[in-house]
């Protein structure tokens, strides 16, 4: 069975390489009469958009999607959802020299070995670039989320380097503080702690005039989470989240709520304390906890306090620098990508994995309605 | 969707609650022909059954499987298996004092709030309990992969609390390093590092009697794994093995290669070097790294380079000492969970995770032979 | 991907052979709440058991089921269900003399072209003996239809050989219908004409007499169907239905509605004419057609009218008689199967079929309700 | 779970209504190597396009696909293809006479009943335009089940009301003789009988000035299939068929081999006989029947004989002619479709009918491949 599909019930197929004509997904399950336009899609695409600031990478894309099926006049018609951002500066260059090398950190060998051949113009369907119609199909996962229960998934840069962002409430961190600073300029890196931000914006200027990367963390929140949605025993949230955030190109580790801090505790230390909420329209209080490090989620399920993930991510393979490496035929050889590559893949990171946590959050609140939602 | 089915080619859909008649796996996809008895699953049965040793739960579960279906005459046919492992020690006792209390930590309240209610008999679907027969759906996966191509997965514990293993090499640990200790005696902290593990030892048996819990990492290594394995973009290698670990109970991380490390790392540092291996009887030599810090996977393919992973356990939430919780109704009360519970899962997490592991690698060998196996 | 599990949101995964320990079911994705007791799931056991009259095999099976989990306090829990029905007339006879021959019109011979073995006791996977589960789990996917819509689905016999039922409504037919003679003794042909059951009877009794078998159709009934049920455009309800029944042993041919005699009408006598129906708590009527040629579904989405299929099933291929065949290295032989087969397999294809019909109904409700049950 | 995917390894997941911009299609799972060009997919594109003689639709597409993805220098990548049809002759025109109209035969109420509104120009996603990328991914299916195992798939019509062709041997028909009649002009109607060929013609015409329509039936067959194919118990390929076939609009009915003939027949005489055919490479002869009534699948699973398959489709719904009907709100009214529709849907139903059928063959052989292709 092949990989390009994720999602059950908010089903996302994708296709496209860096250098071929385009990208393109098709949206699946996603409920009838949810406005949506080409307008909506753009949002977050501009903020995944190549070319955006000093710190990324230069390759000019415009990325404007599209809409070929699924929406008429102006709203979703519960059918099958096509978006296709075409290609733009894919640059029809000799790409004889690098035809042959393996990029040290890079898929190349491994497509090679699994296919026996592979698309040698930039990383082809390895490429970042595929995550272009991810970020389209995660503003319709947005919407949906925050049409059923007022759901919204932010994300942030928490770490580049040895810098560490201070963030006194996941919870609290709004998307305007993740995308402009105080002073109202662009957040180029997207760290909602201003002082970390200009360092790490000053590091990751650094690494590019040393022809260098360097790698980070960002985390993502997701709010009004109702509890109950997830699935025992392979679904857990915790689950489908860890593995959408692992689909995404240069994430090497994923963690939440506590994460790997919890080695080190003892249960009577680590168990979050339940407490009463407000009585709802239910005749129950919701229940809460006192702490949240459980990250949201207890049994793989949602608990209905904050969903608080991270996810390690590497720093770019590509580098100007001059690297060692080998041909197809193991023969020794040198390699260095001239310009175009992020010195740090962080700030455009955060829309992506927005992305795909919403759109593991859609599909699970439509699982959920599938079993759980009717009146039996 | 439901969530009781994991994998595509290499299938596995389990039922069964901690305190019901027992837990069923229905395996799907195996291919014909390949030994497998009894005797093969209780090994590692044994290793993840309870009452095992001093410091895990002292439930006494022989967890002797039943091969229902698809084995004749000691071979898998080909068509679907069925393993039945029946509950013997779910005590009939009285549940009315937990009935309507939340345990900490645990999925009570998510279970509730999913379901409108939930079988408080023990963690019903929620338990451990229902990673029995994952363990024996592992086996037959181990078998698939061995078979394959020479595949063996092999876990350990390398934290517990503060106390930290040293493991020179990962790919050199041995099952029998794992289940024994220098002199002899059963390893029962399966902590390859017989200093730490005497220390990891000492620390459970301390919590045990504080009547706390304490939390840990697991490792988790595959060899000979083939380089070509994995489906982009969104059914990678590394998102599969991480859904795989976040799926069992209590897992709160994972990471693969250098993990959260590469965060503070620069690219020039972090990208291992290709050098050719000896060449096969392909045409082309091998390609392997002097280094592994990518864990055995670039672009969420195999490379060919041993696969590690480590995964965060938390300390269990049941302890014997008394924790602050609430009713069903909002209502606060106490709670004591009297003994039963292991006071660190670490030690019976190995062979679940192996399992996991094991099972997402026979999935992607399929996947990958369904695709590219043939001689188009 | 392998193929034991059917259906998305309601799932069915099934294992067992003929002459194995039994078979079992998982049966997931079934909301909570539901009664559920081995009392309920007897009845359409029964109805399916063997040696239920004289017309069918005299193989003695109570088919007693056991719900092995996702069952608590009788009612169904949320989580996955397991059902085991063992074997017990499986006779631990000589196999020998027909492990090498293939008997004709069974998949003795395709079973060993694909697995490169079989189990020859009987039919192994290949066996009418795995609807025993697919019957437990209909059973539960009829109470979740009934209780989420009222629906109703009733199977019988319309023609075996040349003898054919007059069926004047077949949304009026009954259960009762089905399994009583208007003298109140068992219909054990499952006709609910009474003279051509008769005289089905008095057939199916010759073939036997003759060493003979014989073949015939069923028709199957769905009534209270919601309109709107389908997914577009591969999983139409009608595609599932077909392929529901084309997945039990000797069906040869489905159709709905007019079905093939749709070949030689013109669109103008065809077409279904609508007319507004009773208001309903809606604002606009429902509607409904005058006719019902279309057999309750338009574009392969249900229209609210009663859903009508009929299925060829082909003469039971085990004979007495004596029939030509071949060893599985090709040498001409001759076969006779000794008693203990069906002489006509309509009586007992019944509840099958029924069961099937069901599980793609429920199936689809929840995928309704999934996207389009919410509030948005 | 949403319906616009089809297959498992195999995968084809489509987007695009009658009157929006155009149809995509994500094809998944095809082996890296295969030779595809856009002058590949013209062929069958062609063969099912509007306007292609006087006894079809005139709407006028020239249906040119253009690939998005997945080929690189001529071959298949291995990752995800996409291909897009523009719509052009789309004609924007004034729909509001038939806003309010549900069509007499078409999905127009049911998607209205299922989504809440509909997409009300043409038929939107329930028209059969979506078939164009069915049709385009069939040309890949095609491309691989002939290099795999020299398979082939012809479609042809069999009779027009009650017109039937005299097919000698169904294995025996070739393309050329259903595309050109014997003096070498088009087979317009795709009827491989010239005598009833001319006939049909006849008929469709007369129907078309009589402002009618006429239903069919339509034979598919599949030779070289190997034996072995097909997933117990679910997964049969007759089930997987039929489903294929049924998923298509206006299909009624599907039967393979004998079908419905099946009814009358007695066992005996309805079993085909095995015989040994030619010893081939393995230690063993192939084993093949003298007669085919079992239309190529026993147990659901391939034997090695040609697969036969035939679909009853129904009248054209849309008639120039008037027709009674009723608006959304249940008032009485008629309508009329003007002209772009055809009167009888057989010959442009034959290339969609093949397209599925290859797509079936396509999923299963890869499917085998990934469980029993090995070398266990």
């Amino acid at each position: 069975m092949p990989g390009n599909t994720f999602g059950h019930s908010f089903r996302v197929t994708t296709a496209g390489e860096s250098h071929g004509p385009g990208n393109v997904v098709i949206i699946d399950g996603v409920p009838p009469g949810i406005p949506l336009s080409v307008a909506d899609l753009q949002v977050d695409l501009d903020r995944r958009r190549p070319g955006q600031s000093k710190i990324t990478t230069q390759r000019d894309e415009p990325d404007e999607p599209e809409i070929l099926a699924g929406v008429f006049e102006g709203r979703t018609t519960g059918t099958s959802i096509a978006i296709l951002v075409r290609n733009k500066d894919q640059r029809s260059k000799d790409y004889s020299d690098i035809q042959e090398l393996y990029r040290p950190g890079h898929a190349d060998y491994t497509f090679d070995a699994k296919y026996g051949f592979r698309d040698y113009r930039g990383g082809g369907r390895s490429s970042a670039r595929e995550t272009t119609v991810r970020v389209a199909a995660g503003v319709v996962a947005k919407k949906l989320i925050e049409q059923a229960f007022g759901g919204r998934v932010v994300g942030y840069v928490t770490q580049v380097g040895d810098v560490k962002a201070e963030i006194a409430d996941p919870a609290a961190v709004t998307l305007d503080q993740v995308e402009r600073t105080p002073d109202g300029t662009p957040n180029i890196v997207r760290c909602p702690d201003p002082v970390a931000a200009a360092r790490m914006v000053s590091l990751i200027d650094e690494c590019r005039k040393d022809e260098d990367s360097i790698g980070g963390v960002a985390e993502i929140v997701a709010i009004n989470v109702p509890a109950g949605l997830g699935e025992p025993v392979f679904d857990k949230v915790k689950a489908d989240l860890a593995k959408a955030l692992f689909s995404l190109p240069a994430v090497l580790g994923v963690e939440y709520g506590i994460g790997f801090g919890c080695a080190t505790m003892r249960g009577s230390a680590h168990n979050d304390v339940f407490v009463a909420g407000p009585v709802t329209d239910h005749e129950r209080p919701d229940i809460k906890t006192r702490t949240n490090r459980h990250g949201g989620m207890l049994g793989g399920i949602t608990s209905g306090m904050p969903i608080v993930l991270r996810a390690a991510v590497k720093p770019t393979s590509s580098l100007s620098k001059e690297q060692p490496t080998v041909t197809r035929h193991g023969v020794p050889a040198t390699i260095r990508t001239k310009g175009r590559h992020d010195p740090c893949l962080l700030p455009r990171f955060v829309p992506m994995a927005e992305a795909m946590v919403a759109i593991v959050l859609a599909d699970h609140w439509l699982r959920w309605q599938a079993q759980c939602g009717g009146n039996l």
